[in-house]
């Protein structure tokens, strides 16, 4: 069986948007389960409340693409906690903002180093799966949380 | 500025796979971090301990990426709970397979849809996307586990 060489291509950038746009659908179900009043205050093991992640995911998505799209990176909204309500909104524009950059992005930049905020020197393909990753890591964080209240979190798999 | 096409690669087969041992480096890092008493005892919220996710993701990784490259879906090592320091030596070996199988895969497997375990119709793209997610998703509520057990976990941006 021949090796598959570098050229080859495991994912493309339309399957990777439609990817990461499944799990944010998936992290939204997981916001909304949340009883509006724990959402920001509850936590386990000294941990930050799953509020505090979600607006964490907020801050970092729009503005990292719009800085692999062009070369300014700029914080997007502050790190202050926000009711449910309000991050369910700010989450729904953020998905049509990431469904408006990605497709401006050239493929090409997802091979280059990039110095993400002057601070993160990375493949772009690296810092973009970073987000993703970022969002399941502390995701899977949520799901422990739901389950310490009884709540039954979203199923994993489902993305659509 | 140009729109991507589809046929732009986002990543190639050998990124993906240096992307995933990475993210297994940090799992096995968590791992070694559990106190080895509570790895197959202890967990939050009523859910499994981690030691019983470490099984499902030895589980899931080979037999895979075995059934992806020759469409012989087999189970691999039963369910059982095993100590903390099998799971690692266990967890060693499927890093070597993995190496080996993966470069055998075509690339043209990623694209098509798979009967995987005759059960889950996915894209071969999409199918090894999971089994990384996955291993996120719990190695984040590990995350949780450690730090309700007082143990600082390795950084989630590591993956030397």
């Amino acid at each position: 069986m021949p090796a598959a060489s570098s050229a080859e291509v495991f994912l493309t950038p339309p399957a990777l948007l439609e990817h990461w746009q499944g799990h944010r659908r998936l992290t939204r179900r997981v916001i909304e389960a949340f009883p509006d009043d724990r959402f920001t205050t509850y936590a386990v093991g000294g941990m930050r409340p799953f509020g505090a992640m979600a607006v964490e995911l907020l801050r970092m998505a729009v503005p990292t693409l719009k800085g692999v799209l062009t070369g300014t990176w700029d914080e997007g909204m502050s790190n202050d906690l926000r009711p449910k309500q309000e991050i369910l909104r700010l989450w729904d524009e953020s998905t049509k903002e990431l469904d408006a950059l990605w497709p401006q992005i050239p493929a090409a930049r997802f091979a280059e180093t990039l110095n993400a905020f002057g601070q993160w020197k990375m493949r772009g393909s690296d810092l973009i799966l970073y987000l993703v990753d970022n969002e399941i890591h502390h995701r899977g964080q949520g799901y422990v949380y739901l389950r310490s209240l009884g709540v039954e979190p979203p199923a994993f798999w489902e993305r659509g």
